[in-house]
């Protein structure tokens, strides 16, 4: 992953904590259910974004690079593993 | 909502604040991409999971209880809130 | 479910399976992958649309009846089923 | 795409667009709305499993040789269409 992604994931990620504990206030004020559930559904498309980042530059960095150079064992687990991330978005 | 969806979704959401900051770290560690995004999805399967115990407390009480004493107006808005959080996550 | 519902369903149905068949020729003409995955993708989106349209008549009608005239166990296994089809959706 | 994926991608496809037809069978029938959606799920499923198998094909067969010898614009041009079929995947 390179430098922009890692910190650009890292202050999403540390943005949607603070999310999730203001989620956490809601409850403890009882909010409404349907508020709530939404700030949770927001969180959810934010950690969509970070993951999307990570992937994008995993491709380009990472997965170019095993597909230049790597054997082809190493080259396959790379694959597997893009297949795998994907296949989980799609569980439903 | 009741007392202990409450208390059990509050607990949950401590949990994935936890498991976020988690991923922060390993992003700080340069850990490997995929398990990176793994970790993501993880949490966006237990946000799920708290979504889906908020909606279901919902349903039993405020709904209920509207859709046995609300006006009809009042009723509508909280079936169309149902449809709405139904239809985010059909959004792909 | 009601009748504009359900023509509607009917409709937007057979436009999905028309779709699919079409999916099939592009397979067949050996089209881009990317494309072929984006129609697919687009026709879960059309099945979502289909599902949301189904649930909301189904709450303003049967369960609806159901919360004000069903007894305890009748009403409890049809909010069972709402919780159910919403948790199919975050899978992911 | 290499052949064993197209073949299998159309035999998945039929299948889905036979359930579909018969998904409006059922509402014809008048069935039960949840039975519906339920089914309805499934072909969404079926479907995801289809692009699951043309982007495992698409990454080891176009993607590899675009990344081994197409120039830049090519191989960004490639990585970005990954990307764009992950992201629509996590819309939610």
């Amino acid at each position: 992953m390179d430098d922009k992604t890692r910190t650009d994931a890292i202050h999403r990620l540390k943005s949607v904590a603070g999310h999730v504990n203001g989620i956490v206030r809601m409850l403890e004020d009882d909010r409404y259910c349907i508020d709530v559930i939404k700030q949770i559904q927001a969180t959810q498309t934010a950690l969509s974004r970070v993951s999307e980042g990570i992937l994008d530059s995993h491709l380009r960095t990472c997965v170019t690079t095993a597909i230049q150079d790597a054997d082809r064992q190493e080259r396959e687990r790379m694959l597997d593993e893009i297949t795998e991330v994907f296949r989980f978005t799609g569980k439903g």
